[in-house]
């Protein structure tokens, strides 16, 4: 049998990050197990304390070398929050904005459901009312460019400004991306955003889902401001299936999102080129946590339900499901049995053998 | 004993917007009835069925006419959204936008609160969490600014951008007026922006409210990112007790904000021109309702919340605190013994019979 290697790179990080992606990289292997597929790890320094170190965010040199990879597992970046040798927000900036803008990753695909065993802060969320979900966040450009300045810094005339950017390739080429997701899941795509206040982008963003629609026909479609978004989520999450949004109102909402599931510390993510010229990046969405880390008490869930994303977008979606499917039926097991004591390296390997 | 009359423009609107006004009226006349004080008031037709039948959103006229008015008490305005004949995003941006921008309503203040009898959507809010605290939103710049524009539109070249515009002198006004307000109440406020993304706004809003503080010792400040905000919002929203936020997140903030305390149709709010160069404005959050327009259905309470809002803003806090109190402990009332078959007219004489 033809054996397909994938080269994957491997971006532990900071704080509990290396921890987590190990549990993944063990589930990882246990699950290609029996595909006509290896995967082949390169390990990258890079996060605050690399920089601590080096004074590096992202070289490029590291940045070519990531481009010789099929796909990027990343941990966790940031420092300790009381470590003021970092200076704010440029490791989240240099390193994180840096990989997603330089590598294309035009799709931040963040899905959000319904954990067992985690209850929901909503009272109208339960387990026979779960929440589960899809948001498609535009990832390289909007308010996010990076554009626009400061004029008369510090004066009582100072003028700060902040270009959105907004083109139609890559408005489209999100919006073809969720359409097909909506496609595969229950048909139904939602479009967000505040056209009746940002016209000009809100009337690409309009038009262009409009148009991509055609191609669609069995998807359904709707449009909602972002304001009357965070009321549904509150009120009726469950009404939602994929949801495409620009990276701003994407961020704001996939904070929102995992927060209403409970399930904040679970939830995984993508940031995907869709073109296929640079690799795929995925990674846990909770953050270094510091305070807990190398103590071996992290919670490897989130980052291993982030390789099962990066088996489907490397075309092992099979492989990819029974993770899931693995991971699931373990959080059941545990939300009963509970799973207090159990250590990191336990609850991966707790989901290895359920594989 | 010498009297104080307030001229007041009524703009009562669309849908329910006149019959939710017109208890306001009922209650504030009651109110100051004690007070050395009279109302008097001119009612403006605007709204969706005024453009219908005039074509006109707002002119030169009117607006001059509203000047000279001490504030402006509104109602909802908006076309029932099945009526074709109104352009998607007309009433909203030169109504509702017209009058905040041209009355330079710089401080758009939403409070929100636990209503009794009212569930929170909510796990973690009840009767001994509940929730309380005030937005200040930015009401005259930032993404709203109208700066943008279209190019090679409907190509696969076309580019929008969006420019959020944000001065010193913008930002400085409304960190002033929220940390007023923080010092009056729990003496505690939380600025609320994406410093780490949008830096060129971010540190003028951060830099502005680091300095302003220095003026108010005694009140306690803190950052955080609007995502991050979401979610404390979901989990911990009695932390807050004042938000100062920018104009695109505090339009996003106040319907979750609301939203998580179960009382929407309770919420009212002001768009408040602090240099007292033109009227202000009291609104309630809610819409025009056109389902149940003119039924005498709808709860006035928005409206009279709204009203209170008005005259403490004119100087009569006393008066506004009646308000308050009879509106709270007859909502207490009606949360045990009920309050369903009650008209909009029967529920602003219980306002007025507890004054
Ligand atoms: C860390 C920050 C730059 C980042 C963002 O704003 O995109 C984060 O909030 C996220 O959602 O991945
Ligand atoms: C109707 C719309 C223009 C308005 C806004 O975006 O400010 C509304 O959402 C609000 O919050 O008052």
């Amino acid at each position: 049998m033809a054996e397909n290697t994938f080269e994957i790179a491997v971006i532990g990080g900071d704080g509990i990050g290396p921890e987590v992606v190990a549990e993944a990289r063990k589930v990882l292997d246990a699950a290609v197990a029996g595909e006509s597929a290896r995967l082949n790890y390169t390990e990258y320094s890079l996060g605050a304390a690399h920089w601590l170190s080096t004074g590096e965010t992202l070289t490029e040199e590291t940045l070519n070398a990531l481009r010789e990879h099929d796909a990027i597992l990343f941990g966790a970046v940031g420092a300790d929050p009381l470590d003021t040798r970092v200076p704010s927000g440029i490791i989240e900036r240099e390193l994180l904005l840096g990989l997603r803008f330089n590598l294309d990753h035009c799709v931040n695909l963040r899905p959000t459901r319904s954990f067992p065993g985690v209850t929901s802060p909503l009272r109208g969320v339960d387990d026979e009312h779960p929440i589960d979900f899809v948001v498609v966040r535009e990832g390289t450009e909007g308010p996010y460019a990076g554009n626009g300045g400061l004029l008369r810094r510090g004066t009582t005339a100072e003028i700060a400004t902040e270009v959105s950017v907004n083109t139609a390739y890559g408005v489209r080429r999100v919006v073809e991306d969720a359409f097909t997701r909506a496609q595969a899941r229950d048909k139904h795509l939602t479009l967000v955003h505040k056209n009746n206040v940002l016209t000009y982008s809100g009337d690409l963003w309009t038009r262009t889902t409009a148009a991509v629609a055609e191609s669609f026909p069995d998807v359904r479609w709707d449009y909602m401001h972002v304001d009357a978004a965070t009321i549904h989520m509150v009120n009726n999450p469950q009404r939602f299936d994929v949801i495409v949004t620009d990276n701003l109102f994407g961020d704001i909402l996939t904070d929102l999102a995992p927060a209403i599931t409970g399930g904040i510390g679970l939830a995984s993510s993508g940031s995907i080129n869709t073109s296929g010229t640079a690799p795929s990046m995925f990674e846990p969405v909770h953050g270094s946590a510091p305070d807990i880390a190398g103590k071996q008490i992290a919670d490897p869930t989130a980052a291993v339900l982030s390789a099962a994303l990066m088996l489907d977008h490397l075309g092992m979606s099979e492989a990819a499901e029974r993770i899931e499917a693995a991971v699931l039926s373990q959080l059941t097991e545990w939300a009963t049995e509970g799973a207090a004591g159990l250590s990191t390296s336990q609850r991966g390997d707790a989901f290895v053998a359920r594989l």
